[in-house]
């Protein structure tokens, strides 16, 4: 039997990060089942995430857009301390990949962010799943980051 | 026997959201019963959506008002992170719509803006609910709003 | 077997709230045993009134005096998020009233918010427990306020 | 068998408030054996409390210390949240005793604030564990203080 | 059976804080064996915490690192519930150590703190583990820090 992957992004959302995750996994972990839901905004993430997990799939990739006001930023807090709790109630892998509409003024460049940041988060899925939770020390502390270039180690 | 979908709004609210939410799902939901709650203020919503959901219902959309001083937006924080701890102990579905007073000056835009989003997210409900998970793929990253013009896709 | 309502206050409070509450509570729910506990402070709002509700009470207000300073509005967001937890792990109504010293300069304005905040929520209380969570419908959407002239409806 | 209290502080704190409590508690529950912890900082508090009143402790008081930057206070956001979950899923008294540097510049001062606040509330946990949970409701809106002079009810 | 303790670090962190970790508890706790895994970044330590510790270890430390950013802080913060709700649910002892990008303006003295708390912390833990929980009572109200000199305790 085939196992299952998740991919779960937005209609709020301004760029279609959900098919770029899509792509990547089914690239990345070709034995897997990739099944992807979309639901309104971020707020509605953790709920859909512990629904789909429950369905039988062993981890999920969230891909959430947050507004550049105050409350969006609060909305974005209840929504990370909501997956972090659906990491925690099942066990399983849960990528919490957000874009704020606030990173970049340049739509072209906050479009390259986003969609970038959703096929690196996937890779990273799909390494963790395969490759097992020790597989990222090869860079760990190295300053990776998705949709920039890398930071870098420091000297 | 009837599913049952529930709705439950607040007296804080200036506008009535819930009877409009009411009118959109017996009209998109004819199959099932549409149960309405009423709370005082915001914070009262996850425990009611809670019991509602623990009475039988499949799905419940709460709307909440919140107002303009600082503690309203940590109040609004609160309420989101019940919400989303409700849809994760019930795995139902559990629409959040919330209307920030200070989201327009003028009272007659902000009453359209409060109806159309209950309307709205009204809306999404039923569809997520008859439809499956998967229906609103079709929008993923779009930038639907609900109360605003769309934002549309980034280029 | 008579049922009970619970109030818990604290001696933070610069206003005796818990004795308005308990008043309104006997005068509105006389088929209901009234049980009052005092805390400290908001921080220990949540744990107080999980014990009560488990010790078999139906429902509980809990009476809140939050102070001026940013660590003050910290606590009330710890307090929130606990009591609307206590709300979804008892599946009981909690009505959580609070009053912030910094709502009014005048001592005697901002004891008259307390008293009447306590008493309309006890009002509050009482109606969803003895008429069930539908009856504060008919006042959806009307802007009732607490301690404060009701803002209305929008036209 | 005799009962057990527990006092958890830091070595983050630059008070001693661990050891008053303790000698409060000493004094004021003679019936309770008093047990003490210490762990790093604030963060550690709610899962050292837990592992306490899980051995057996039937109450337990933290004694915390907050840094003076804006990270310190999110850090007591979290300890505070998860001190009231302890709180929940124990159903046991926490009560959750913080000092915040920058309550005072002089030294002294903030030395006696903490020591005195350390009391109090141990105080305040002896009454409410020897004397029941409606024991404090004598000093109920009495604007109660610990380390500062009582704010005292409003006229 | 040897007892196990785990590392979790992250790839986003710019210092390998957590071979720092690995090394100080291999020669602190010779009598466990020492598992690390690496995370993409901060969010996604609690649940690598929780299926860890659910895997037999007997205790964890997390190695984080905190952007500039003010989304960073609710980062900061969503991770820090999180894991203290992993001790809750696991009752296991989690070091929390997290470095801020804005420590520091200089990358020398940036790297230097994160190594320096990265072993003072896992000291912190070996000595918890090995010692037993009053251990660090010698150093209650002492005015430690890790990365930076002591505070000391106030005259």
């Amino acid at each position: 039997m085939q196992g299952c992957v998740g991919v779960i992004d937005t209609t709020f959302s301004r760029v279609d990060m959900g098919a770029e995750a899509v792509r990547v996994l089914r690239e990345e972990l070709p034995g897997y089942r990739i099944q992807r839901w979309t639901v309104p905004g971020i707020k509605d993430l953790p709920g859909a995430a512990k629904r789909m997990l429950d369905s039988g799939c062993e981890a999920v990739i969230t891909l959430g857009w947050v507004g550049r006001k105050e409350v969006d930023k609060l909305s974005y807090l209840a929504m990370s301390v909501g997956l972090i709790m659906v990491s925690l109630l099942t066990d399983r892998i849960v990528v919490d990949v957000t874009v704020h509409e606030d990173e970049a003024e340049d739509p072209r460049e906050l479009k390259r962010i986003a969609l970038e940041r959703a096929r690196d988060h996937a890779r990273n899925l799909a390494l963790m799943l395969s490759r097992g939770p020790g597989y990222l020390t090869r860079w760990a502390g190295q300053g990776l980051r998705q949709g920039y270039p890398n930071a870098g180690p420091l000297d």
